[in-house]
């Protein structure tokens, strides 16, 4: 069932099915989109890069060409801390203000060579890490984050200015967005996309991911790089899910234990099995060894704008190479062998008795302020396990923002936890329609 | 003891130290450097860009500043796969050629804010990883190879043509080439450095190191990424040393079997305890782990040039992305399980029994011909338990190419492994001036 009225409203899928039938064409759809982001765009504020002339060129040159991939004429937001080979990659850092490398990131070469449109680029949290904000307020209410760090990517793909954009994350900055933009997310295996060119913060936990409007949108991108659509069915009558409030679920808010609760009801109401999933013990210890990680490693990371850009890189940033923790050798050792210890036990729990895990994908809506990007407490342990979680919207919170819910899956298995997704999907979101009266009141 | 006569053969501490006391400037050494290159460079081809001219006023601005750090002053090379702000970055495939980025590395930001002068760009297998070797040839015998992927670094280094040089390795590209080009090389820890800006093959593997003509030229580097130096005293007589024939012995030759039983009689000579150390049985297994993982995740890594650039890419790398080797998503999780269980395991030998651990760095010389860089076999195991390893030359094989043993510490040790290897490498290497009047014969 389609809402759209226009090309800009369409989900990837949509889009690509007209483009290939040949009934739109890939400057028909840009120019949707860049109608959008002008109408748009002083409210929302998505994008710190872009040039809508250059996005015509580039969609008259697709138009010209036969179908390079499943991807062809679909307008992709980046991130701003991954690099392109046509616009500048400022990581939101007055350290690389108006760096051009000339060079796409991996995963931007992977998609332009599946016929992608390269859109422009979006705010983010500066580095993906600490520092500045981005500017970019959330479509829904621009008194309130958009979350973070890869804001400006969630905010255009749930303002219909992009069908879809990359994120990255190495706490929380992909997943949460994706509930407070009322969008959908995919996180894959950590390892499974390559993050050349892409910023790194964290070794052990950086993760490029991708945002759509749907899960048959994830699973389109997830081809150009492999992820081969599992095509078995899935019954949910019956399907296993493990409801897991985690260990960090001391932090929840109303709205987060809202869409939790609603879309086990309506799983369950399908059919499915749902039953808590509490995790061993030493999973309680996940988050702050992820903490441990994120924080030694990122002293790593940013040891060369330390040496070369110490005044003007931020303080947050430089407390992590400074080690103000005071993090020891052997206490990151230790962190690194939980995590190592634990993830095939998690690999482990999946079989006869579990299909799939559902879990929050934030505290709650979004907050106010653009101060904070909210609280990654209920996606870093995921995301230290490197294990792949898909992000899918389910209703509003007392605010009247969007909140979702996170399925997990065990690692390597990102096509199978999909093909799930794309049968829980319909279930859990029902509120599809009401996300775009919502916004397509707002202008445009 | 200085066996140098002029500064391109000094070490970078001996040159520091006259840099720092103004009775050399860095001018002086870069022209010495860059004359050595005149003489050496038809024979031994170590580098891909290198601009004289540059050269020069780079070391006449540094001549102006005020110390930057401890490295001021110094020619380094750099590895064609790490991106430099002022020459291309090749990673000597035809897809690359002529490509710039404009960006340092992590690593070469980090050197260039300490004072260091970005010498040029050295030689590699293409990628660090298949398709192209170097054209480089090994400054001892120019029929035989100087070891690879980091080529141009070991022999450029080996060769007196710069004191410091960065390399890398996924398998056995950092260490092997220290031995088949006489020179020492610090692979520090998985982790500790950072490899933004270097091209990734491997996430779990990919590790940046780097070459010296001595043990304290190593520690140097080492302080500019924060690896402070580490002066407790070291006790040769009662220190424990574990002779590790690895399970690779098998592969051993006779110039690899020489270094490794020299270097083990020299330390006992002087009262160190040298015992056998043999790995449990699962340690047996992680050659063919690695082989695995830098399998399946080169496939990932070499995506975007599968696509963007099929008929000029490889086919031993897009036999990576096909997956010729049929990894199943349970064997790679199998390798990631084996690999993060055996390295807390290895790290905990270490105590009253074990000291450091005395290992060979390659199977014997380095081999005759371009056509091979010879066997990383010695070196793999290594790589994926993330250890610091320190290559020590020690000797000359049957064919009178120079041979090399590894000390290996445990995770995040590299300060302490540094202080003991500081202690053993005037037992282990005696033949520093007969290297140094070997190659000075030849030219310059």
């Amino acid at each position: 069932m389609s809402y759209a009225t226009e090309p800009a409203h369409m989900t990837a899928s949509e889009a690509a099915g007209l483009i290939a039938s040949k009934q739109m064409s890939c400057e028909e759809l840009a120019r949707s989109c860049l109608a959008r982001v002008s109408a748009r765009d002083a409210a929302v504020k998505a994008w710190l890069w872009l040039d809508p002339d250059h996005v015509i060129r580039r969609a008259r040159e697709l138009d010209k060409l036969a179908p390079k991939g499943p991807l062809h004429g679909l307008p992709i937001g980046v991130k701003d801390i991954i690099d392109t080979a046509d616009y500048p990659t400022t990581q939101n850092s007055p350290i690389y203000d108006e760096m051009r490398v000339g060079r796409d990131a991996a995963c931007v070469g992977v998609v332009r060579g599946n016929g992608a449109l390269i859109f422009g680029k979006t705010d983010t949290v500066e580095f993906a890490s600490g520092g500045r904000k981005a500017v970019t307020r959330n479509p829904y209410d621009p008194a309130h984050t958009p979350g973070g760090s890869s804001s400006g990517s969630g905010a255009a793909v749930g303002d219909y200015q992009v069908p879809l954009a990359f994120g990255t994350q190495t706490g929380g900055s992909h997943i949460r967005p994706a509930a407070f933009n009322g969008i959908y997310g995919h996180k894959p295996t950590w390892g499974r996309i390559s993050r050349e060119g892409v910023r790194m913060s964290s070794m052990t936990l950086d993760t490029v991911g991708w945002y759509g409007r749907c899960v048959e949108d994830l699973i389109l991108v997830g081809t150009a790089f492999r992820i081969t659509e599992d095509h078995r069915p899935v019954t949910v009558k019956g399907l296993r899910v493990g409801l897991c409030r985690s260990p960090a679920w001391h932090a929840i808010e109303p709205g987060g234990a809202l869409a939790l609760t609603t879309a086990a009801e309506r799983l369950a109401a399908e059919g499915a099995i749902v039953e808590e999933l509490v995790l061993p013990d030493p999973f309680n210890h996940l988050i702050e060894a992820q903490n441990i990680i994120v924080n030694a490693e990122g002293g790593v990371s940013f040891l060369p704008e330390y040496v070369n850009a110490h005044a003007i890189l931020a303080p947050d940033l430089r407390a992590k190479v400074d080690n103000v923790l005071g993090t020891t050798p052997e206490a990151l050792l230790a962190a690194y062998t939980l995590a190592d210890s634990c993830r095939p036990v998690f690999d482990g729990l999946f079989g006869p008795d579990l299909d799939v895990v559902l879990t929050p994908s934030a505290p709650g809506e979004a907050p106010m302020g653009l101060h904070t990007t909210g609280n990654a407490i209920f996606n870093r342990m995921w995301t230290l396990l490197h294990v792949p979680n898909v992000g899918i919207p389910c209703g509003f919170g007392p605010h009247d923002l969007p909140v979702g819910v996170t399925l997990v899956g065990k690692r390597l298995s990102d096509a199978r936890l999909m093909a799930i997704a794309k049968a829980l999907a319909p279930i859990i979101d029902t509120e599809a329609g009401v996300r775009m009266r919502r916004l397509r009141g707002t202008a445009n």
